[in-house]
């Protein structure tokens, strides 16, 4: 088994209330591969510049990612900057230069082309239909977008999401993309448009799956020591989709289990700067922080005189 | 057993993106009596004017509410006017009339002054702390409140809140009285300076409990038709505190369960505008919205591979 993952690696210069980083390694393919890492193999394809630092390379190495699809291009790596407030529930992003980005064409390897488990990250849809096409059997694909795309390409973006088992949007993306303002309405309008699987992430409130059988809710962990929340949704994408990958073609998909997976994975991964934290957890910790979340939610019967 | 309330009845005039009403019964105290009748026998404490509804009197007495003490003093009835985006989410107040709640001062009777449980909806703390003293032995005292007296009566809500078994308060004024910003280091503040148990009313997000032994997460039910969300976390109190009312002095506290029930009466207030479904719900109604909410964060074991 093994995941495949297309998306951006940054280099991020993040400001919060707790201090602040300068371009340290940051993007969607890069809190995906090593949050996914813990649960199965992953090959990474993106770009960077020819600035990119070796020891960020080698942090993805030393941490069992294939980074045989990360490709070096002249020019500059991807840039963004942001910034969070007090609550450090929402980033203002205060600059973000594409560089080698902008000209980003995935073209798998044969070996590539084979994945069974498929991320498409954070990326022009597109770019992720074309991805899809050059995948040969996929046995699950999971998608990520973000605001600019739900605005700019709805149509494409649709394509994509229709063919994703599973797509994870946050709760501002949803409305944006249903046009209500309510989730669970929003929910249930996507999945009449022939989305087959709905998760939508909540940030410290959590997240919920929403599909034709099922709706589950699985808290988020109560964090007091929240340093920055950056690539938390990404880093729940990675225990998400590497705990299915992990479980192999069970059916049906143990989505709750992956769910608490990317939970524990998202509030192991904010409490550092960039994914630092994410390349040093062992399992044990990432065990314990599961065990932590089931019991947070744990549902007594309730008995009525 | 029965439950003692002591808080506002109100003529409210609610507009929504779904409809409105005008000089509908509202107040913390008809919202909690009414979710509470379903569990348990309640005594309401308050006061109206003499233009209040005879029609809205019948109502609370029909549900079997003991309005002994709810007492017409001459003039107008306490009235409040909102109104909520599409969201649902907050009310934006648009005019506030105390009117004779402004002179509200509690007596109890004798009978009410031996009241095993009691419930401080939100009031003016310092006639929380007068109605607190007056009450002889109680077993179980929970305590609500607002932004108001948060920010002018500070010192007097902290000693009601010291006094109580589970203070409740919605995300912003749980912020706003620990001075943080984040919610988790919010109530680790507020456990420091002395309250035994905290309750984070979150709306559509669900419910928080903290306590020096305890933190649980009960999810909000994902609502398609939300109608009007006022009164929700009244209702929520009313089925929490009537809950544990019916349950006794059982020890450890069945919390978890309450909280479920709490969240249970709220999602079934806000399917209509004023306290009406509150008044027409049945057992079977409640116990089936139990079993979903349980279901809904229902945790399954996760093994890793």
């Amino acid at each position: 088994m093994s995941v495949l993952v297309v998306g951006s690696v940054a280099l991020d210069s993040v400001r919060t209330p707790n201090g602040s980083v300068e371009e340290a390694l940051g993007g969607s393919a890069s809190y995906f591969s090593l949050a996914a890492r813990h649960f199965t193999d992953v090959q990474m394809v993106a770009v960077v510049g020819d600035d990119f630092p070796s020891q960020s390379r080698e942090l993805l190495v030393a941490s069992g990612v294939d980074v045989g699809g990360l490709s070096t291009k002249p020019g500059r790596t991807f840039r963004w900057a942001g910034e969070y407030g007090a609550d450090l529930a929402y980033a203002k992003t205060l600059a973000t230069e594409l560089n080698v980005f902008a000209a980003f064409h995935p073209e798998l390897t044969p070996r590539q082309r084979q994945a069974e488990t498929v991320f498409l990250a954070n990326i022009d849809p597109e770019l992720q239909l074309e991805v899809l096409d050059q995948v040969e059997s996929p046995l699950f694909v999971a998608c990520d977008t973000m605001n600019y795309w739900i605005t700019s390409k709805r149509s494409a973006l649709m394509k994509v999401m229709r063919r994703a088992d599973v797509c994870l949007l946050n709760d501002e993306e949803a409305r944006l993309l249903s046009g209500d303002a309510q989730v669970p309405r929003a929910a249930r309008l996507l999945l009449d448009e022939g989305v087959k699987c709905l998760l939508v992430k909540k940030g410290e409130h959590g997240a919920l799956l929403f599909s034709r059988d099922e709706r589950f809710f699985c808290p988020a962990y109560p964090h007091e020591k929240l340093v920055d929340p950056t690539g938390a949704g990404d880093a729940f994408a990675g225990g998400f989709v590497g705990y299915l990958d992990q479980q192999g073609g069970k059916r049906p998909l143990p989505l709750r289990q992956a769910m608490i997976c990317g939970t524990a994975l998202a509030s192991l991964c904010v409490e550092a700067f960039s994914p630092q934290r994410l390349a040093e957890i062992t399992r044990g910790e990432i065990a314990e922080r599961v065990k932590v979340i089931r019991s947070l939610a744990h549902m007594p019967d309730v008995t009525f005189d």
